[in-house]
């Protein structure tokens, strides 16, 4: 990692102090698979009957770790999750396959479980063999250290412990009613470069104590998942292993049970469930590598909401808009340029872009009379908002999305030309 | 542009010395369009007879130049070129089309030809409109310094009209037989920035004497942008301007009449043309915005041809590939990780990486007693080579693809962050 970065000017002031979870307990350890003094592997445990739903990269290279929990997952039942950082155990060949079995095998014994209850992650050095027996030896003292999250520290030293390259750690909460009853919501993440959408998303760990059957948490997560860690992108490029996993203890109050997806009694819970994955995602953009803007990228009047989420992330994704952001010159010229090869309709002339909520061009052209003055203060914040209406619908069969990202600057160049990830 | 950039450490020695192009009569001037003190405006004037071929930018924004040059290409017949820099003329509105009319007629009255035979293109700033009537008020001037191409001064004068932020003029040129006579083709090009395969790419315009009907020049013209302009990636930022014309004036030697594309007598000519193009394409990347490295990614093994060229230009088109190299790290995991998220089909488990001919990775993991030194001195140079097998079909029938692109540098985010393009 070379020298300890400085922490992203956009960072959340802190980290927040979140609910405890019943049915999870935590612990965290120096392994050294990497990284010196500091902690780098996790372990929780769950609940007996904690289900577990999960999205998992889409690359075709997909990483060791990925494989078994993908294999894993139709069982819907999780006993235990296992991460480290500072190496993806990804391109490992049958190394790396020994080295998940190996280090799953330490945990299930170490709780008396079985293997395929316990869910495992990996992040950082692509190519390297994991150091599996460092972990293994660890396990022990992590078992005995296992405490429950009634202490909002432990959050924290969880959030700190799956980090590689991010400069601040990340943790999202909130606590939603199903029924009368109240239950917990709590997310940690990691991830700033190697971030793009559609392929889930670097690595996000979910936990409420609701009780909530695997075939009711897979499409809740995944629907979640599409408007939020999926609609944000740092660089475009796809990690071999991003891993979004939700873990629903039951072990919280009881709320009767909910045995379908679309029962109202759980709006609550989804629209809490989403918010806390938003605010992650979000976090993982506010530590994108070199950061300096956080954008929010918004298009209306497209085909349909996959067309528009696909020109959104086209200007989201573009080189020239996003060093254009960071010299924070308003050139909308690059943004009509990005939804032109964006390959879905837009009709140019029909076009209209406001930046800051500043109309600056409409029906295919600048507007006249444009002021750029508003604008360009609006560019000097940290905060950008680019609205497009790519004109092809009005109304309600209008397709839309937004999407976040950050800008392209110097810092990315200095991290990603000296960081070996 | 702010202040002159300095020249690509990539570029190549100087300007090469072009043979004449029977049929074609070049002038240059300063017009002002945007930059001072500087040429920026070219015009082109054919033989009576001359044919036309193109390749036009699938941008759904495109310009309005490139609006005219597809609606009159079907003609396939040519009398002029005029090309400006400084101004794209691109999201201008009904005020871009005037302006495409207003010059195209400035020609055609200079020139007394139909404006239909009159190719126009333009490059530079998006979104605001074009001066037309500086590039009109020196119409008669240009026509009349109309002058052959014997001396080769003229097609450096030529190249250097287009430039927008260019660090050198490119230009190529070569002889081929058809039949028994001798034809020359010659090509010039600009582009540094915003250049991405797949939707023609920048400027680009080849001339020959040689006597070819436009629907032999199309596919043929076709074809070869594939591998050539089309399969090379400095930011994968498509312009919405982005053109590639061919026009063959027919007034060089007699090489008796060529009525179909796959007449053998062309054979000579088709590679000809194709080494002329993939110069120039070499050339554009070259002087990519910021670049160190000239990169040259080789894909085998894949489903089909279009396949290995998709992985290509995602290896290509990485910024953690990209930023590696920058610094002259073979990160290979990150070659991994790009050929996971092309979305075609790889086999993990059999892929192959080799760096500077070295062999890093196989069989899904990293080689026994890998010696990176040779790898790390490859990385230093100024060319680098990628060679990847993704493992899913041998022989005969895998597919396979080279592209071209450079490193991601702080050069790019400094011209990018200031310049309004």
């Amino acid at each position: 990692m070379g020298s300890t970065p400085n922490i992203s000017p956009l960072a959340p002031d802190g980290f927040p102090a979140l609910p405890a979870v019943a049915g999870v307990r935590l612990a965290t350890a120096e392994c050294g698979v990497k990284y010196a003094d500091r902690t780098d592997v996790l372990l929780a445990a769950f609940a007996a009957g904690t289900t577990v739903a999960g999205v998992l990269t889409q690359s075709k290279t997909a990483s060791a770790p990925v494989d078994w929990c993908r294999r894993h997952l139709p069982g819907g039942q999780a006993q235990a999750l296992l991460v480290n950082s500072g190496n993806a155990n990804a391109f490992t060949g049958v190394k790396g396959i020994e080295a998940v079995e190996q280090t799953v095998a330490g945990v299930a014994d170490a709780l008396t479980c079985r293997p395929s209850r316990v869910f495992t992650a990996s992040t950082g050095v692509i190519g390297e063999p994991l150091p599996a027996e460092k972990i293994s030896a660890a396990m022990a003292g992590l078992a005995g250290d296992l405490q429950d999250t009634k202490d909002p520290a432990k959050w924290t030293a969880a959030a700190e412990a799956i980090m590689t390259t991010d400069t601040f750690p990340k943790g999202a909460g909130a606590r939603a009613r199903i029924g009368d009853a109240e239950v917990s919501i709590v997310g940690i993440a990691k991830g700033s470069g190697m971030i793009a959408p559609d392929m889930a998303t670097m690595l996000s760990f979910l936990f409420t104590d609701a009780t909530l059957p695997a075939d009711v948490l897979q499409p809740l997560l995944a629907a979640a998942a599409g408007r939020t860690f999926n609609a944000i992108t740092v660089d475009s490029d796809t990690s071999t292993s991003d891993t979004v996993l939700l873990f629903a203890t039951g072990a919280g109050a009881d709320h009767g049970a909910v045995t379908a997806g679309d029962d109202p009694a759980l709006d609550g819970f989804k629209a809490a469930l989403e918010e806390v994955m938003r605010d992650l995602a979000h976090q993982i953009v506010r530590d994108g590598e070199g950061a300096s803007k956080f954008i929010t990228v918004s298009v209306s009047g497209a085909e349909d909401d996959r067309a528009a989420k696909r020109i959104a992330l086209s200007i989201a994704n573009s080189p020239l808009v996003k060093t254009a952001i960071a010299g924070e010159d308003a050139n909308w010229g690059r943004i009509v340029m990005a939804v032109g090869k964006a390959g879905e309709a837009a009709d140019r002339d029909k076009l209209a872009i406001r930046v800051g909520g500043v109309e600056i061009a409409a029906a295919g052209a600048a507007v006249d009379g444009y002021d750029e003055a508003p604008v360009a203060e609006h560019m000097k914040g940290q905060e950008i908002d680019i609205d497009v209406d790519v004109g092809i619908k009005s109304g309600d069969g209008a397709g839309s999305a937004t999407v976040w990202t950050c800008d392209l600057t110097h810092g990315y160049i200095s991290i990603n030309a000296d960081y070996r990830s």
